[in-house]
């Protein structure tokens, strides 16, 4: 007798297993052929980690470009947050001079719209308030490789995201503190500090992205990543949070906070990062990239380890629910057919945080179509299909996220 | 005006601030010297981290001696969790050769004292459950430097200690795959797998350790810390978790875990680690260095960081009840005799967690003994004193611990 079937006899007989479900599946003929993308970025596996964030795990790592860098789905972990080491990277312009993060507390923040309108340092803004949050930070066009409309841009696979802790003052103690918003203001609108290339209409490059008012109550001004001093890469010395938005809205080096009564008319914002159908340009008539929705994956056993072995397998990935906590999540072994609802473990870290999950399964040699989909605490089920759009935005089909795995 | 005067009427003036306690104190008077040991370890701030932890953020740590390193009261942030590389270093012995970390998977842990006893490898290991769990990890001695009898043994201040995330499989699981445990165990009993110095007596110097079987259902055998494979350093390939329980007791390296009817007979167990008298030596009479207390303490303002500004401060720290949830907080600005509640902020990661608290507070020139003292979810209090003991072991006094402040 092997091994591993005695394992799973005793883990039948076992009782009071706690958060873990059982699954057993005894037939091989489960698996069903998928129409999802292979994995986009295996290819680029091999370019080495650009300087500026050289501190980065780079085996856990896939450089697309130097200012496009995704976590391998191997590197995501099984412990809710994600390292700052192997956080993605995506950064619309390249970072800014390693000067502006010297001194931390000088950095200045304009802001505008508000009653007392003023300056304000980083020091200063200490001096305020103090709250922690954990959200998914993840690229507007993360799993943008699964469309297969193939849509211009990076083609990110799952790790163009990650579930992250910040700590700074709520943006609602600075409007107080200032007085409070003039009238009539709808969005809040953020300027990224990039350093702009010379020679070029500054509204066609600089990062500046307005989100709705809506949004005051859980905005955070973050000078703090996973317990450290928020890296330059990151946006540092200071970021604008905007839990279950999508990660342009976070912008880095903020500079200026306005609050308004329209969207900006920068690029970034007018044309950029709306969903607009495949083969449009972006333009206001269209819904920005804003709020995330309900989003599952399958990050172990990852396509590409290879073979696994047969037998009991804890098949794990990350569940979030956007806007709204992730409420359950349920796993299929056999191409969307059949559901299983699968354990979150570990602690919970609030509505705008993803929670790992675990089934556990006994696979037969065969090849399997495994995937996951999430229904949040408000009962909105994560989607089959996210519709093609021209920026390639904002997918969480569960279809497309579908993992091929081959068991030996 | 001034800047922070102008902050400070708004602040006062502003409604809803949500999380934030408002303590305004216009006294320049409250100072009261106090009698806390000054921060033990200054002097060794130069010393270089050793080659095995290299990769710790040298700015954050102290150095005691290459197998005790402290992390700096003004690098625990306030984001709840303790990132890796700014965790503290105590090792009872080197840390063997990196080479165990080269397969992980690999990696044999023996279980006896079971109905099936065999060894497993951690490739075995990951197939049995996952379980992620959010704990204080802390040394034993934390908090030894400020013993006014200066028991012999590192001086540590309030960094041998940091909140981290551990996933691996729940112990329980184990057991119950193994068919349980045999009658009338009533430990649980791990060995470390460290090198041992030849022409010694192994019994002398292993890393063997015994907890009460009470601790079964949330022990975890962990692979994994704060999302990345547990490093070398910290225990990795495979460490003990026994939530609660101080440093010592989370063995490291693990490779044989005993059910057993006693206490083993190692010398750290049998004499070490025991809550004994000054001037004694321990013995099994002695209790045995388990369970933490309710704790907590200020980083910031930090005395270390010299003086400090007049105007608002956010004082802020961490607060743990141990074994149970902390349910409150308070912290004293002079010198323990008023106490005001703190506000716990960020997500609660368990019950073995500690969570950051902060309170705002006015301050007016002049110098400030300030301190916390949490009270668990069972109304146990932080102690005042804990009382001397020859190891100079878990001292959680909230009045040793006070942070002496000037404000200029």
């Amino acid at each position: 007798m092997t091994f591993v079937p005695d394992l799973a006899r005793r883990r039948l007989l076992a009782t009071g297993s706690g958060a873990l479900a059982v699954a057993g599946l005894t037939g091989v003929s489960r698996a069903v052929a998928q129409t999802a993308a292979p994995a986009p970025a295996a290819a680029s596996q091999a370019k080495p980690l650009p300087a500026y964030v050289a501190w980065k795990d780079a085996d856990s790592m896939i450089v697309h470009t130097p200012t496009t860098i995704e976590t391998k789905r191997t590197a995501l972990g099984s412990s809710a947050i994600t390292p700052t080491n192997r956080l993605f990277i995506r950064n619309n312009l390249p970072a800014p001079d390693a000067s502006i993060v010297a001194n931390r507390d000088a950095w200045q923040l304009s802001v505008e719209g508000v009653r007392e309108p003023r300056t304000l340092t980083v020091g200063e803004l200490k001096t305020l308030g103090l709250e922690t949050i954990a959200t998914v930070l993840q690229c507007s066009g993360n799993g943008r490789g699964y469309f297969p409309t193939k849509p211009a841009g990076t083609r990110w696979g799952v790790g163009a995201a990650g579930c992250v802790v910040w700590s700074g003052v709520p943006l609602r103690s600075v409007v107080q503190t200032l007085g409070g918003p003039v009238n009539g203001v709808r969005f809040i609108t953020g300027t990224g500090g990039e350093k702009l290339p010379d020679g070029i209409d500054p509204k066609t490059v600089i990062v500046e992205r307005s989100v709705p008012m809506t949004m005051l109550d859980d905005a955070l001004l973050a000078w703090e990543l996973n317990g450290e001093p928020l890296p330059l890469a990151h946006g540092g010395p200071l970021r604008l949070i905007v839990p279950g938005y999508s990660g342009v809205n976070n912008v880095k080096y903020i500079k200026r906070l306005a609050f308004t009564r329209d969207e900006t008319d920068a690029a970034i914002q007018r044309t950029g990062y709306r969903m607009s159908p495949p083969g449009t340009k972006g333009d206001p008539s269209f819904l920005p990239v804003w709020e995330m929705g309900p989003k599952s994956w399958i990050n172990s056993p990852a396509p590409e380890a290879g073979p696994i072995k047969a037998g009991w397998v804890q098949i794990q990935g990350v569940a979030m629910g956007g806007m709204q906590a992730p409420r359950k999540v349920e796993v299929s072994l056999d191409g969307g057919k059949t559901w299983r609802e699968a354990s979150f473990i570990g602690p919970n870290l609030g509505r705008y945080a993803w929670r790992p999950f675990v089934l556990q399964a006994q696979l037969r040699p065969g090849t399997y179509s495994i995937m996951s989909r999430v229904t949040d605490s408000q009962g909105n089920v994560q989607d089959e299909s996210t519709p093609d759009n021209a920026g390639g935005y904002l997918n969480a089909g569960w279809r497309a996220h579908a993992a091929q795995i081959t068991v030996a």
